[in-house]
């Protein structure tokens, strides 16, 4: 027969598959001479058997289990079952990885009526010895026969009530008798059977109850949502009691072997004495600072800090510690990796680096790349938070916390921010229009779109704090009201967003502010070791560059070129561009424009120096920089010395039913090649000055957007190389430039061969091709995307995490087929899955130079990039 | 040596890529022993080689074709270059495909400033003789020496100004010698060069601009556009002058051996006495019928009804013949087979088969199925169109003629029809609004949209004659009017359209009816004996599918029912159940709306009795529903009960910025089920309704639309089934049915073997998955996809004929993967290029199991289908 039953000093913390956490962990410590009390566990895979033979414990598992427990009593020298002074255990689940939903603990195991009375004289301490037994049968009741926990709860209530008693201890040890004999009532009374006497039958039936909740409906969904194989099994374990209640030498606590909140390298813990384990969960008295227990006990102390440093050096990680205090000897009933902020994360990586106890690798393991984006913006007051006002939970479209009045419009923003306000803009969704009220605003709340929408977007290249989508707000613009349910918002009312979780707070919520610690900088050097995959921003402005080249980033992957056409200085020129109705008149109109964008490349080839610099030419549809109101178009007329009519039939003409599928990107560039070839003069102009101005030796790789065709690339391919060369050739100068395309329409990526034949490189635009390939519009899936991922048929929200299955797919056959036509094309990632790390580790994967993300991420996308090249190389 | 020469009785119609089409056709007649003047062909082989060593024709193929001119001199017994009776050719270019831009004909060859006089004195006919030498020295100064042919032209009519002569034949033998040495004069002056003496020369010289002009721009370009490969080359024919300008016992003259326009069984044709070739095109002269050569030379005529006969009977299909009677010998120049109607082709086809010249097969394969278009429609007559008013030219979106006044909605439309006016729709684009002007319409008219916008697809559903995204026309609903240029049309105003041109007309033309010939019907049912792919149908009501089925539609491919949803009966209850914010009141209203359902379906049910009817479960945003005009808005929330403000919340609330990649499709049928339980129940009940009434065996298939992951349609499935069963229990019925998919998404075509796991059949919906695949709508497409063809991105619209290529790609992973899952899984095509002769075939190619298509396409499926299955199986 397979060896189903391991004592624990037959195991080790290797074993965890088939030990499970907890066991594995109990056993390493017995192992390592550790205070654990003895025991054993049943292994998964006499889980799987169990489940396998139609839930039935075998005899032969039985007896080994019986075989165990006899090992046991020898080892301690009590009986289970005996009368006077029994053995008891406790029956913990332990699978390899913890699941909520499964049955967890059974204490005190092994008492029944009459080793009750036993256990009473041979510690002097009968209500000690009741309580015990109504805890036995409580748990019993509840965990093994399924009856409610709250049926027991509201006995213990009612009672404590009629007898005007305020806490579980006023309990008399008679209460208790009278306790246990309605709790074995309410058992009988609903499961029909009697509370089991034989402590041997009290053992097989928690063992079984604890094989069969691994298939109950809850863990079952569990283990589907979160990609959990089924076939794993849970272990459990049987353990000798120690009790942490028998007196004032006894005591139980939790502890961490350094500060979760901020890594400090001092145990952080607390405990209470003459309690069990789950008084100190219960919240009735307040736990004492571990530090005091020198005092009380200073041997135990000692020896507790003896144990926690024998962890770390052990485990090589910050532990957190379950312990026990029986009559003054220090009993550990588990330990396992402690859980911590991400402050703390970097501070103990690096540390234990400095302290030699993990290498560098491993401390670049150590840290979750998303927990990083905390670190890098404000947060909210932690006690401040639990007091405010919640008022609905959006999308958490951009991290930071925000606090401001509210304003409607983009022009009202900036004005109240111009008077020294903190604003917050309101809109139901932005447009390229807001963006100036935007830039004034500490941060924006949209009641619609999803994570990749424009306010999404432009928020997360600003590093400033955003909720997208509330959709339980609804937002008036024309009255410049919200509401939420009967409450109404108006202008100039303060709201709270915190862009980290989605949530919207009425009022004033204080905030601290970030900071970068040197330990974060010495992890993202230390990243940098590792990582194979460069690691480039997007970014508009040279100041959202300048951030970038700060975070670490190698050059812009995308620089769009779109948001510089709003600067009120020239979107009057752009107008004028888009009605034209000749060619000539639309290149006089270019012609104005020129000067600026050459001014806006300029200042980013300064910041960038010799890095690449990625730009993207024009990319949205025209009729996005058409005024909307009435006195800008009134004005736009003018201008033009057209009549309003005629202008409003150009602007009504040039609408379009679905923008995003419209007449936008290359097809623009196909329509109207004067705009492109005006970008390109001023992209090349720039690069040649800068060269000539600061010595920088500029690297322009001009991107064309929205290509399905290979055609469509090779045209404007052609056109741009015209302008180029012409340029280059004028000044007699040389300047590194390179023409690629976007990645992010289907047809594209399923004919990747083609199109690399007249692309020098390739940039994933996976927000478009995510829009395209799932077929919904970033925009519009607000309004189903939270039942899809209820109803489970998204795991995670496709624009925030890369679709594997499905775009990833047109991704690989991108890469297979671009580079079977070009060996050494390179292929780059800019769409926002660029800064998420499970994406980044699948960028790696398929061989990708480059991720390029936002500003802000770009340590994320540092890290991640380091750890996908740890782990895959 | 290769054999780069071939006297025309050396080969045969076999031959035609080394002879090309004119060659391959002369050595034909030649070897069944028809009239054909002797002469020679340079092959293609010949033109590839000169091309490839650099445009140089090599002494040994040079000595070849100077042998074979040898063989003329002997056969015909003159000599080339004899000052006296020299002997004349023809060098004409022969493509295995005929294309514009290549050099084509030049006469005369052999002629110099000594032999013409021989000529003339021979033939006693100097004028003839002078004329002669003329018109070669213009034509090779044209086609072989590259002088602009006006030029010559210009100083010919100068000439004849001077001289006050109306026609060519007006000039004397003295004109046309002063003509004979301007035109030298020319050639020297623009080429340097004198016009050469020597025969033999003049013959090489005119073989290399053959050969030459096979890699002109123009011809290049046309290669390039019409996919023919590069490496074809061209013949060089070189033929024995005839010559029908000798005399009035000579003529020229071109026929068909059946009538091209009707097809009827005699020959068609006419002739110039008297005359060169080109003087039968130049129109200066009436031609005669053919039937009058009977009178003029009755054994010519006799001679030549009896080459026309043995022309069928050896070509087996009707012929369009070239032909000159020299001196009352009838010699023939040309055959190849003639083009013809839609009407002829079938009428010849069915007419051949039936006298024994060709097998059914072959007759199937003769129609054109895109021709047959034109036989279900009417059409405008042809004298009335020539002087029509031509407005406009938009997209031929859906075929067949319509006049009348113009109303600018829906409801003044459907009004002025209602009041027994012709009216045409003129709409900037439809909606599903306008459903009931459409169809009270004689046409319908949009100023935007593509092939495949709303207009077109409803308009060729209901065979109606639709004109869409006539771009010139500017059309303003507000005020009731379009402009074209400074032209203004007011409601009322007449207007008339060419839905098979894309033509639009001020005014009324006058139009025929369409009428469907027994010999149609014959070839319809021959083309199902070969067929083996089904030919479905798209119809939303109980007349389209009458319709459909009289074309020969075996079952409904796509039958929406959404436009149901705008009927004026139900509409309200559509928009409740859309603003209901609960399910009960969603559910309330839904309850309204079923009893209309259940009527449609078996509306559709009783008219499809046992064929498959398969139902698309609700597709459009809902938004689409919602009212946009005051007084609706205002209605509705009357009928609500809620304030006018309330409602337009919710209505801008349901807007979206890309309804097409919206909250649509299986989406609706997730957030609520209830919309699509209450259209299964629909269905179901309506089969059991009509199964028992009737007695059908009703086969319903129930289609959800949009599915982009396999948990969508687990989901819905699961739900369908669940109300399918619950009722054939409850009524203790068997109904056939079954639930299965659009594939319109990419990504449900990337992880078709894991959708098919929940699919009965899969329906490609390639019109939204062109739009996903090509990341552009189709409403939006029209404002580029002009340019897209004009700059040859595209080579065809790819919403009208399927892009293999790229939406191919997908489909073919999707036959694979799903087939791999489900090797029975039924797949189908129900998008626009379910009715493309192309797109057809290439569904054919792919194992499809059935095309579905509008109505009135139905006949040009079944004749593709049946052709893809002769040419591939």
């Amino acid at each position: 027969m397979k060896k189903y039953v391991y004592a624990f000093e037959d195991g080790k913390k290797e074993m965890k598959s088939l030990l499970g956490g907890k066991g594995a962990n109990l056993a390493e410590m017995s192992k390592i001479g550790l205070p654990v009390p003895p025991g054993f566990t049943i292994t998964t895979e006499a889980c799987i058997h169990y489940i396998e033979i139609g839930e039935k414990l075998e005899d032969s598992l039985k007896e080994s289990i019986f075989k165990h427990l006899e090992d046991l009593e020898d080892e301690i020298g009590k009986d289970f079952g005996d009368v006077n002074d029994p053995l008891l255990v406790s029956v913990r689940s332990g699978a390899v990885i913890s699941m909520p939903g499964m049955m967890d603990t059974i204490l005190n195991l092994g008492l029944n009526d009459k080793s009750v009375e036993g256990l009473a004289k041979k510690t002097s301490n009968p209500r000690f010895a009741y309580d015990s037994y109504r805890r036995l049968i409580q748990m019993f009741g509840n965990v093994v026969l399924g009856i409610p926990g709250y049926e027991f709860d509201n006995y213990l209530e009612r009672k404590k009530e009629k007898k005007d008693y305020d806490n579980d201890t006023d309990l008399t040890v008679d209460d208790l008798k009278d306790i246990i004999q309605d709790f074995k009532a309410l058992i009988k009374n609903r499961k029909d059977i009697e509370f089991p006497q034989k402590p041997e039958e009290q053992l097989i039936m928690a063992v079984k109850a604890v094989f069969s909740s691994w298939n109950n409906a809850r863990a079952i969904s569990y283990r589907n949502h979160n990609d959990i194989p089924h076939d794993l099994g849970t272990a459990v374990n049987v353990q000798t009691m120690v009790f942490g209640n028998i007196g004032d030498n006894s005591g139980t606590g939790v502890a961490f072997t350094r500060n979760p909140a901020t890594g400090e390298n001092k145990v952080f813990g607390e405990f209470l004495l003459n309690a069990q384990g789950e008084d100190v969960v219960a919240g009735i008295r307040t736990p004492k600072d571990i530090s005091e227990l020198n005092n009380l006990m200073p041997e135990v102390y000692e020896e507790f800090m003896e144990v926690t440093e024998t962890l770390e050096q052990h485990y090589k990680d910050m532990q957190d510690i379950e312990f026990t205090i029986q009559e003054g000897d220090l009993y550990l009933l588990q330990t396992r990796t402690g859980k911590r902020t991400a402050d703390a994360a970097v501070n103990i990586a690096v540390d234990m680096e400095e302290e030699g106890l993990i290498d560098k690798e491993t401390a670049v393991m150590r840290i979750d790349p998303e927990d990083i984006s905390q670190l890098l913006h404000p947060n909210f007051k932690e006690d401040e938070l639990e007091k405010a006002d919640l008022l609905a939970t959006g999308l958490a479209a951009s991290p930071g916390a925000a606090t401001g009045k509210i304003y409607f419009n983009s022009e009202d923003a900036a004005e109240a921010a111009a008077d020294g306000e903190d604003v917050i803009l309101v809109r139901k969704e932005t447009s390229p229009e807001d963006i100036e009220g935007m830039v004034k605003s500490n941060g924006i709340l949209t009641s619609r779109g999803g994570m990749t929408s424009h306010a999404a977007v432009v928020a997360r290249g600003m590093g400033k704090c955003c909720v997208a989508g509330a959709g339980d707000i609804q937002v008036d613009e024309s009255t410049r009201q919200f509401f939420v349910d009967d409450r109404v918002f108006n202008e100039g009312d303060y709201i709270s967003l915190n862009g980290s979780t989605g949530e919207v707070y009425a009022g004033v919520v204080e905030t601290t502010e970030a900071h970068l610690t040197d330990n974060f900088k010495k992890l993202m050097i230390w990243s940098d070791e590792y990582r194979d995959m460069g690691v480039y921003t997007n970014a508009d402005t040279p100041k959202d560059a300048q951030v970038a080249i700060d975070f670490g980033a190698e050059g812009i992957g995308l620089c769009r070129t779109e948001h510089m056409f709003f600067d009120s200085e020239r979107i009057m020129s752009v107008r004028e561009m888009i009605v034209a109705d000749s060619k000539k008149k639309r290149k006089k109109a270019l012609e104005k424009l020129f000067p600026y964008q050459k001014e806006d490349f300029k200042g980013i080839f300064k910041v960038m120096q010799d890095k690449n610099v990625t730009v993207r030419l024009l990319d949205p549809p025209l009729h996005e920089f058409l005024p909307q109101n009435e006195r800008d178009i009134k004005n736009l007329a003018e201008e033009l010395t057209i009549s309003v009519e005629e202008l409003r039939r150009i602007i009504s003409d040039l609408e379009e039913m679905n923008p995003m599928l419209g007449h936008r990107g290359c097809r623009l560039g196909i329509s109207y090649p004067e705009i492109y070839k005006m970008q390109v003069r001023a992209i090349i102009s720039a690069a040649i000055e800068v060269k000539e101005e600061e010595g920088y030796e500029v690297k322009a790789d001009i991107m064309i957007p929205l290509v399905g065709t290979d055609r469509e690339l090779e045209i404007i391919r052609e056109k741009a190389e015209e302008v180029a060369e012409g340029l280059l050739e004028d000044t007699d100068t040389d300047i590194y430039y390179t023409i690629g395309t976007m990645i992010e329409i289907p047809r594209a990526a399923l004919l990747a061969d083609r199109i690399a034949k007249y692309a020098d490189f390739f940039s994933f635009g996976t927000n478009d091709l995510t829009q395209m390939t799932y077929g919904f519009s970033r925009d519009d899936a607000g309004k189903f995307i939270g039942q899809y991922l209820e109803q489970e048929i998204f795991a995670k929200d496709p624009f925030q995490v890369l679709d594997q299955d499905g775009v990833g797919k047109l991704i690989e056959n991108t890469v297979k087929l671009g580079r079977e036509e070009k060996p050494e094309l390179k292929i780059g990632i800019c769409g926002e899955h660029g800064g998420e790390p499970s994406s980044i580790e699948f960028c790696h994967k398929n061989n990708l130079n480059y991720v390029s993300c936002s500003p802000y991420r770009v340590p994320i996308a540092r890290l991640a990039a380091a750890q996908s090249a740890i782990k895959n190389n």
